[in-house]
């Protein structure tokens, strides 16, 4: 048994490739794409059961209260939501108890999994440190990840009382021991050749762990939005971020 | 307020370096240690709370049988356990309901955190392949944690309902793609100067997730001994493996 | 002052990439573009002082008979030369003394110099091992880059008189260990979303040498097409292989 | 044929690591130690052909001269040279044309090797950055040996005409970006377990390429130093550093 499958905003460079990877999964089948100017109706007669949605903040919150009325359940990457937002779908849902929502601000699996474990190791281990490695035409420095890692790696820290990381550094040419966030070092290597790289790196008594997140292209977010198509309807109501989905 | 620690076993290697991790802890306190000739009562004497056991199969039973009946909790790292032992102990505990043991093969935090990391991201990637690197006087290859990480990632494969790994190899060199182990390759390296390293590899579209763990030394036990000792006055009864000391 | 290039084979993938990374590069001009059914002459008439050529056996040393006789050097990526070819591109090149022509196998900088490293490093240490990552669909293990890097090793460690490297191992899963390439362990992994990775891993006493080689894309070759077009011209005669344009 | 050895300074921490290597290498005879109170007069009586020593800068002229007036072979690892020095030895090595003598700051083979490694690719490819572990007990950062990695490679890409690398960093988090060294960027982590450890990391379209050294422990001279041992003889005069030695 398949599972009939909808994209909404099908066109655009994310849709494309979900169109791609639902085409390529032998559970999957491909019923309908929607762009700009079609009709949604067009998910209800091809008999979508789920849909994913990778479009803009302006038509998103229109194709989920459709889809969620039509019983259809709905796989979201599309940016743009607050609090607000939340408590309209859930309003939604609410009224369509058997249907899930599951919206996600990131879909890479790696990177998911990568913020998860190093928050679960952090309170094990004296030292933790960040370095993230990205193409030189990036602006930010360092990436979102790689703050996001961290803040949790310190976060875990408190929860757990623990101190300062040890650091004996007193001479110190400026910036060599990386941004200080919360406490935690991060470090931002950028490199021609390279795509998206993060090192969460651990150490206590004659031992070091290190979790590593590579991502070699642009389309690393498919896995993970077919694992949300696959688990959606086994999860009624509105779920924020992929973890659940993962057995986090 | 401190935790009042006893060291059984306390001349040998793997004891020596506990009694060194229990001196160095700020809040815990050591307060006797036992060798074979002597006594326990000294445990009770010095009011030890916990006691770490590393000793030998012959003599860890008559220790756990005087410390439960004393209401010193233990953590053991002696080998030589089977059912019929842990029914013992179990029995013993239900004696002295407020007491806890911890019985562990393994206490290399990084060690154990890499085989439940890598049971718990097996689900979803489509490779796995393990690594691991010893110095080159180890007799056995794979190494034992080696076997036991890619055996966890094939039962969760299974469990997921997952197939075998894409590999389209036609021509290869005898031995080059590892051995198989419940489907999983494993490949062992042996090098000079190396010590026990270990490499978790998963991959599906567009990146990696790479777990890795190192040991620099040979006391890379001794942190998640002193977790064990931190933890098992709040866990009553036998618990077996550090995993839930973990937050595993 | 820019050098004038000419790409032959420019509709094909690796041309195609040859031209970008030609129209890139701030000290060349691209003047030329030569497919299946062009007249070579449109190099001479664009004054074109460098040809690249990356095409097929039949056509290569046509365009070479062309362009070593109209004075123009030549940087060839085409396959198919054997020791007969290569005196014919000689006796052009005597006739034309100012000529250069670089013929190689391998334009990746990357794999040129881990191969090169790895030579020079390997008579300095007990233990040396090559693990080589690709993606699932490679139909060879270990890939043919590995198998030179092995032998390039075997080949260091007998000049320099070495026996074989130290493992103690008694008992193995089959496989675990690798292939033997002349005394050389060397590892295949195969990983969806990899591309074309290599460790090179030396070990003596207390310490490890690594060298790792990435390719995270289908154009790893053009940096070393470029730099073959920097060079040749300083170079006159016949040159196989990039070696000598790295400082090897 | 074994070479006889002599050790000066046989008693130190160094010293009696390098005892230990050459009784464990089946080519090197021991055949004399001499410590702060014995006479150097020794190791002639016992036929000393190289001696290796590791003192202080108060004693070792002291032992150079006699050796080398003796006909006795020299590695040096003792620090404290300079200009004046290296002209003295010089002078007695011309008095005894046959007589090696190397003094190096450094014995490590896999650092020595890294930095030559690192200078050679350097001209090759658009960016290069350099990460360097040590245990957080260490005070400086970063260690000396990155800096003059990265001193290095800087030189390399003056040397080549190269210019700055790429980086379009616009928003930074202080100090995320490393240390400026030359115009290349420097990262240096502390972590609890690890001892000491880098990686040089060149990255060009679609490739990178890591160097990456670690030390496991504190006798990682030793090799370097029996290399030296092996060598002296066949380099007369003084040499300065161990690169020659390793061919490169």
């Amino acid at each position: 048994m398949t599972i009939k499958v909808g994209v909404v905003g099908a066109a655009g460079r994310v849709g494309t490739a979900v169109v791609d990877g639902v085409k390529a999964a032998d559970d999957l089948e491909l019923v309908a794409t929607v762009d700009k100017d079609d009709a949604l109706q067009t998910l209800v007669d091809n008999g979508a059961e789920v849909i994913v949605d990778f479009t803009t903040p302006s038509a998103v919150m229109g194709t989920l209260d459709f889809c969620v009325n039509h019983g259809i359940h709905c796989v979201v990457g599309t940016t743009g939501f607050d609090d607000e937002r939340y408590d309209q779908v859930r309003a939604w849902c609410e009224a369509n108890p058997s249907v899930g929502v599951l919206v996600a601000p990131n879909f890479a699996i790696s990177a998911v999994l990568t913020m998860a474990f190093a928050k679960q190791a952090a309170p094990f281990f004296d030292s933790a440190e960040v370095i993230e490695y990205h193409h030189p035409t990036k602006l930010d420095s360092p990436s979102g990840t790689a703050l996001k890692t961290a803040q949790g790696i310190a976060e875990a820290r408190r929860e757990a009382g623990m101190g300062e990381m040890p650091d004996a550094t007193e001479q110190s040419v400026e910036g060599s021991r990386g941004a200080d966030v919360d406490g935690v070092k991060v470090h931002a290597v950028r490199m021609t050749g390279m795509v998206a790289h993060e090192d969460v790196i651990f150490g206590t008594q004659d031992q070091s762990l290190t979790i590593r997140q590579d991502s070699y292209g642009r389309t690393s977010f498919v896995p993970g939005v077919l694992t949300g198509v696959r688990g959606v309807a086994e999860r009624p109501g509105l779920t924020i971020g992929l973890d659940s989905y993962l057995g986090l």
